[in-house]
This record gives structure tokens, sequence and C-alpha cells, in this order.
């Protein structure tokens, strides 16, 4: 049976989902039910929620894990009454750092995620339009004010990628896809080849992209391995012949090709 | 002076980088500098490390804040030597939280942003597709496999809160937008009112339509105040008659949009 994890907090419950998911996927041998109670932020609601935790301890006979982030003390009051194992995120660190810091927290609320909070939202959202309107080599007019332009193979992760970086760090992420006429000249497009520091390849394995593909265009000439097979190594070629960094996304997921990205290419997220 | 932190990894950095902002946040009078330092995986990067640490302890003559999720206890034992404040997050929950699932922790390196450890890593990948397929109206026959439709007037964030939606949560999200034409016309177009329990509403202030507009065309009519308040007018008015629950974005992120969203429509989250 699934032990039941709660992901608790009063504001968006992203940070208590983070660290939660982070702690849980060291226990591989537990499968976990996971269920995130964003907004809880009044009396009614924490007793509500002390409720639905009591039920769930009762039916499953084990209690569940709280990961939380509340901070409100009346409504960490409440929730401290659930028959559960808590794992109290903000309690544990915000005393030391107010040492640390010699400042006092403000216990506000949802901070973290909010829109007032992060001077660079803005630019998050620009980067998010920035990613899509520049997105598969549709313009390329806009590469001066790029940070960043992907290039690879259609279907190897292009587009996710630029998104992700956008939305998370608010980078202007551009990307061209090389196509089958680009390879045949051997040569870096025209557009690209004066933005050549701001290149970035992407390839990947022709078995997974060919897999890929088929979703999309099952049983087409595009989606075939030899195919497939043909413009990776063009593509990887080019790559080395044009001293252009590249990683193989086979393996990775967007959150771990965009932070390897950002390493190699020695660029800083925009925080807040 | 800024204080310095470090968000430090041997995977993406996201868990200490999310869990250290969010901490950083209760903080208001203090103003931080913020460095993700992730996969620091070797004991020669380890080293390398510590001593930019101390480089900045010495420089700015105040020990950084280092929040780190760093798992292998050799590397760890190598950045405990910096002069430094830390939040060691992993360590202060994994040892609990092994005592409670009676298991022990696998202590492996970058799992929860892998892509090896989420079975629905390719759904996710598979909703940000969906979204931009389905983006801005351009298609809706695919709306039967939508879980959500936001609609609302054009530039009011709906395109943002999809793509978030899927990139997190891997919900597929498709996007409507309500134009001049529809709203004289006051009823729902043809092709969403079947979809009617899938429509969720985002309206926005007037004002601040207007000045998002005016970056895109500047002096137009579509960006002017008296267009923007119509437009919103209408809408809000059509959402009401129509029952379509809605909620305005103008003083939240798209994190917290799609917070809210999720909770008003019971969607649970698709996890890993």
């Amino acid at each position: 049976m699934k032990r039941t994890a709660f992901f608790i907090s009063d504001g968006t419950g992203i940070t208590a989902e983070t660290l939660g998911q982070s702690l849980l996927a060291q226990f591989d041998n537990i499968a976990f039910r996971r269920l995130t109670r964003p907004y809880i932020d009044s009396v009614e609601k924490a007793q509500t929620m002390v409720q639905q935790i009591n039920e769930v301890a009762a039916s499953e006979q084990m209690r569940p894990i709280v990961f939380d982030t509340i901070v409100n003390a009346e409504i960490r009051d409440i929730l401290s009454t659930a028959n559960a194992f808590k794992v109290d995120i903000f309690s544990s660190f915000l005393a030391p750092l107010e040492e640390e810091l010699n400042d006092r927290s403000s216990y506000s609320v949802g901070k973290s995620h909010s829109i007032t909070h992060s001077a660079n939202y803005m630019e998050r959202i620009e980067a998010v339009h920035f990613a899509l309107d520049n997105d598969d080599g549709g313009r390329t007019r806009h590469y001066d004010s790029a940070d960043i332009i992907l290039v690879g193979v259609s279907r190897c992760g292009k587009t996710p990628t630029c998104l992700y970086m956008a939305m998370q760090y608010g980078i202007r992420a551009a990307n061209y896809p090389l196509t089958e006429d680009d390879m045949e000249h051997l040569q870096l497009p025209s557009s690209l080849s004066k933005y050549k520091d701001k290149l970035f390849g992407l390839t990947i394995d022709a078995d997974r992209l060919a897999a890929i593909r088929n979703e999309r265009k099952p049983n087409s000439r595009y989606a075939s391995y030899a195919q497939c097979e043909f413009e990776v190594r063009e593509v990887e070629n080019l790559f080395q012949r044009e001293n252009i960094k590249f990683i193989n996304t086979t393996h990775f997921s967007v959150e771990e090709i965009s932070a390897k990205i950002l390493v190699e290419k020695g660029i800083e997220r925009r925080f807040k």
C-alpha cells in the first residue's frame, strides 16, 4: 500500500512540494501517494485539513508524512495537532537564520512565488514570450537580444528547454532547427554564423529520436531510424567542426539540460 | 552591501534554490547576492567551491550563507570546511524520515529532477507540446483531450499559465482568446460551449492590460485604456452569465494563478 504524503502551504505549495519530492525520492522502496494542499490560509481551512489528515491516518492505519511551509503561527499550531509525521520546513531553519542574519523574519505568507516579491517577474514572462516568438527558427531578426540560441535536429528537446529556461530563470532563449537542407550544405546557416558565441547544440540518440518522431508522424521517412541516424550524425559533425558545445539530451530532463547549459555557457540565473 | 548566498547541489540545484529563495524571502531588510552552483559532484569541484566561498567570506568580511542538497558524504565533508553559515537541507531531514519510514535513504544524487525518476516525465513534455499546439485558439479539435481550457482577453496571461501548468504538473491546458467579435455576440463561441466544464476564465485590471498591450503595440486602439476596459467588462459579464469560474491575474504570478486554478477546479497535480 502507498504511504500518503501531504505538501501543505499557505501559499502556492511549490516550496513544500519541491523539498518534499526531493526527500521522498531518496526512498526508492516505498510508493507514495502525493497530495498538495496550497492556500491553507485560514483557521477553518486548517481545521478541515487536520480532519483530512486524520481520516487518512485512520483508514490507512499509518500516519501520513506532512511537509509544510506554513508561516502563520496560529495555523501551524492547528496543523500540529494532526496525526502525522511533520517535516516543518520553515521552523527548522528560520530561527538559526534569524540569528546568523541578526534580523527578524517577516513571517509573511507566500512571499517567494509572488509577483510583488520578484523584481524581475515581468522579465521572466517577457522571456517566455521571447522563446515563443523565436521558436523553431521562425524569426531570426531578434537574435541580437537572445542570451542563447539552441540548435539541433527537429524534436531533440529545444523548445521545452527554451521555455523552461525562460520561465525559471528569465533567460531569453531562441532555437533554430537544423533541417535536412542545412545538412547538405554541411555548414552553419548564415543567420546563425554571426551569433556563434550564443549557439549551444542539443543532440539525442537516434533510436530515441525515432521513437519521439513516430509519436508525431508514424511510419514517415522523417521518423525512420535511418533518417534520424543520418541527421544526428551530420549535426554532431557540424557541432564538432564549428566548435559548438553540445550535450546529448537522451537521458536528461529539461531541468537537467537547462542547468548543464548554464554551467557550460557560464550564464548566471537571473534572480529576483 | 549585499550578503552572498550560495545554492549548492550535486544535481540541478533546483531544490536548494527553491528552499533557499523561500527562506531568504522572509528577510526583507537584507539584500542578497544569490549564486547557484549545480553539479558539484567531484572532490575537485568541491575543493574549488570551498575556495570560492572562502574568498567571498574574506573579501566581504562576512561569511556567506550556503544552502546545500549534497548527498555524497565525502563531498559534504569537504564543503563543511568552508567558512560559511550552512543550511544543510538533506541531513536535517533525512535521518528522521529514515526512522519514520523504517527504511534507508538511498543517498543517490540528483534524483528528484532526473528523467529516470519521473514516471510521467514524457507526459510533462507532451503537455508542453499540447499547450503550444493548442495556444491562442489556433486549433480547437483537440479540446476533447484537454484537462482545462483557459479563456480571456488577449494578453491577460493565458499562454504563460498554460505552459507553466504543463511543465510543472503535466496538465494539458489549451487556451482560447475572447476577441472583439466574440464579445459583440455576447455569447460563448460554439467551439467552447460544449466544453463548458473545462473552461476557466482569466481577467485582469484594464490599466494593467493597457500597459502590457502598449509594450507590444504602442499607441494602438488595441492598447488603449478604453478598448481594454470595454473588453474586460464584456468578458467578465460573459463569465458571470455563463457561470464560468474566473480569477483576476493582475496581482498574481503564473505560479500563483496555476495553484489557484487547480484548487478551484479540483484538479490534482500529476506527480512522478
